[in-house]
């Protein structure tokens, strides 16, 4: 049903914007992302070990290929100092064909 | 197709902040929301009632099962003070394994 | 597989708030969209003719129909000064009822 040239959508978090950035420099310099938006801080709440916590965090989001999508998990769980950083993939269902084009070239590489 | 075990993403927007954390608040604390991220503000522009109008509103991003996204989308409706508030669903397609197997801990319940 | 009448998220970024603001009222003056969020600058991190590049943008988010779709596509990327700007279409498979119903109501209108 899915194909590699497929974008999907990887969507995590980090502690602060230091870290988020060293995340995007690196998955944009070893072409496994087009591109990476950090955005303004975000307020996560949720239970942890039966206590209910908050934290700000910088929400990141990666755009790339489906083929590039496990290697960007693996990059981001070595990254990323949580013991259960969170890491969802949502799908990319269309767009503008010429930016769509150019995260295949940027991220579609020669799959090394 | 789905499966109530599937991980998706519930979007929503309170119109303040205070509103928005009591909304996460209540879906953590029931078990209905493994995690629930509050954005900087957004600017909302629509039409309502034939005018183009605009608002401030806190965005609300929850992490939750497929199981619960119904009872999701019911809190949500019954705290939220708009007539129709905006309330989506997206699907999340892959992720890091350990965190979509702590959101069904944590939302995938016992049903109750 | 797909109905004209399911809605859709366009996902794009804007240089600016203000032209961020004049996509979000052409859109919804013009039946395209029923709501537009105009987010928080985020940080876009990218390779750009082999430099990596960082540049701060407005996100937007367009609720519409998959009938809307390309009609969406083609205003956004005629009114970006981008040479190849990001859009991106993501799915919604359910929500609020009324919400959905709103949002078919003003974007799905006579097909013109």
């Amino acid at each position: 049903m899915s194909s590699d040239d497929d974008i999907v959508l990887v969507i995590s978090n980090a502690p602060d914007l230091l870290l988020a950035k060293r995340i995007a420099h690196v998955l944009v310099e070893d072409g496994l992302a087009a591109c990476v938006n950090l955005g303004a801080p975000v307020l996560s709440i949720y239970r942890w070990e039966g206590e209910i916590e908050g934290a700000d965090e910088i929400p990141i989001c990666i755009k790339t290929t489906a083929g590039r999508q496990q290697a960007v998990v693996q990059a981001l769980a070595k990254l990323h100092p949580y013991e259960v950083p969170e890491i969802i993939v949502v799908p990319v269902i269309g767009g503008s064909a010429p930016y769509l084009d150019w995260v295949r070239a940027q991220a579609g590489g020669a799959g090394s």
